[in-house]
């Protein structure tokens, strides 16, 4: 029986529990589980015997959850096998999620996580942490939302050396960039648009200033390419001065622009970029999508769902079956 | 020590040698191995203790290898812990790998292929031996080469359902067609180019009628769907027809042609389709790539090299890690 706490329950909590809730579609995979707390900063629910993920969702969108065991104290008083972590991200200190996350594994907990924050922020560490612990710390939903990047750099292509990653990492500056190259509309006009259809939220700067890239690709350095980068090694330039006349010139030439987040050896840097017309990383519309560049297979795309409350929340569901799964298939 | 026996030694299998003489690369990952064998249908460099790689990869430049156990002398009289079947494909039969890979797994050791034809004649039967023998039967290399797409779908999107699964599966085709494409040229006059650059093969017919893009559909279906497919359940159109003024009409309208394989509840085909220009399914060149639509994740897409020799084989390097490599990484 595999003991599950959820710790934040935003949209990914709730899409991760939407999901385990389907117990027929999950125990195929893990065998039996019970998720024996859900916290966020207001309240919890929790039992050692397993709650209800129905009732849980049900109060969540109701209100607040009850008031009862704090987040640190269902950390240290309760019994479980596997912590995900989907607290909001802060990447200046990684709080509250690098202190959950540190107290998880160090209690040899597991942790699963889409809290970008702690890793930008203490990676190394933590990692060193689970290591010593022999506990997983897992975090596909931190990248790209339901795009298995770190899976696919880190294992699928096992074997080969990675010599550059690159691509788009933000879908929310995707959007508005392909908009701009379809409409010729300014970037004003079309984050306007953004913001009405909710693709964009309301403070948008985190986005299109090239933090949220950043951020990833500080991520994707460390946990894949073996580097220690911190945040402030990356070069950043955002997407809000392109103008509609620089995609006009762009596409005369048969290129579109594209904000580019490039790991290398030369180096971390987030900059709008030209990509050919025809390229794919030229993809329209709200996709992440990351060209891996190895010294065996070459390159390697892929392309996904960068964001999306059940999107980000099956990667987290994937990292848990790969911790708890038959990984012989 | 793993004890590793190569069979055939042709481009894929002598790609996987010269990755496997880099030992500090490989070591790494799994630890001290030996190659007991290389084999082809000529003859054989075999020694339990281990033979030299270089010595095997010379032998093979300079002629045939030499005279001496044949391929199933080898896997009856010799001790070894996974074989790598890279004989030509035949999909009429499987044979000689369909012999091989049985007379493998029955003795108990692992199977990495390359080869198609035994899992579209077979595929069901071979997963079943693997299972009783308790190794395992591992065919990233079948599909597209480079890209890894079996492990993406297989276990990086575990726990969602997979709806369908589309795209490009023969670069040879997807270079022709991309090449019509921009130039405007007839099929016949981009074929002749596509010889020149040795693209294509002498005998095309198998890539451009749509045979190699359907056994690799079979496959997919079979070990990725969990259907039950045979190579005659598919429909199949090649690209031979397609004219010039077809890829007019298309483009007036925003499209391109590609030759698209896919795998659904709707059943199995391989036919010329339109596809948006700005789709990552347009992919110019002779990429594979594909589309793996899920009720989680949504779409994913991933592209790559679908054929090279130091491409392909190091698939079937990802595929050995995957056996004896650490898998929590």
């Amino acid at each position: 029986m595999i003991k599950i706490a959820i710790l934040g329950f935003g949209a990914v909590g709730q899409g991760v529990a939407e999901i385990l809730a389907d117990r027929e579609r999950i125990e195929r995979w893990i065998g039996r589980y019970e998720v024996v707390a859900v916290a966020d900063s207001k309240g919890s629910i929790y039992s050692e015997d397993g709650i209800s993920l129905k009732n849980a969702i049900e109060a969540k969108k109701m209100g607040n959850l009850p008031e009862g065991k704090s987040t640190m104290e269902i950390i240290e008083e309760m019994d479980f096998d596997v912590a995900i972590e989907a607290t909001p991200t802060n990447i200046d200190t990684g709080e509250p999620g690098l202190t959950h996350i540190k107290a998880c594994l160090n209690k040899g907990s597991h942790v699963i996580t889409s809290n970008k924050g702690p890793l930008v922020v203490a990676y190394r560490e933590l990692a060193e942490i689970a290591e010593r612990k022999k506990v997983r710390l897992a975090f596909e939903a931190t990248i790209g939302g339901a795009m298995p990047l770190i899976k696919l750099a880190k294992r699928d292509l096992a074997g080969n050396e990675i010599t550059s990653i690159k691509g788009i990492l933000n879908g929310t500056c995707n959007y508005i960039l392909s908009r701009m190259e379809q409409e010729r509309l300014s970037y004003n006009q079309i984050l306007g648009e953004a913001k009405e259809l909710r693709i964009a939220e309301a403070n948008v700067s985190y986005d299109v200033e090239g933090i949220d890239s950043a951020a990833k690709l500080v991520i994707l350095a460390n946990a894949v390419m073996g580097m220690n980068a911190t945040f402030s090694d990356v070069e950043i330039v955002g997407i809000t001065s392109i103008t509609p006349e620089a995609f006009e010139i762009a596409m005369e030439k048969g290129y579109t622009i594209r904000l580019i987040a490039e790991a290398s050896r030369e180096g971390l840097r987030v900059s709008p970029r030209l990509v050919p017309l025809h390229h794919p990383l030229a993809v329209r519309g709200t996709f992440n999508a990351v060209l891996i560049q190895t010294d065996l297979a070459k390159e390697v795309f892929v392309i996904g769902r960068g964001a999306g409350k059940i999107e980000t929340a099956s990667a987290i569901i994937s990292d848990l079956i790969d911790i708890y799964g038959d990984r012989t298939y």
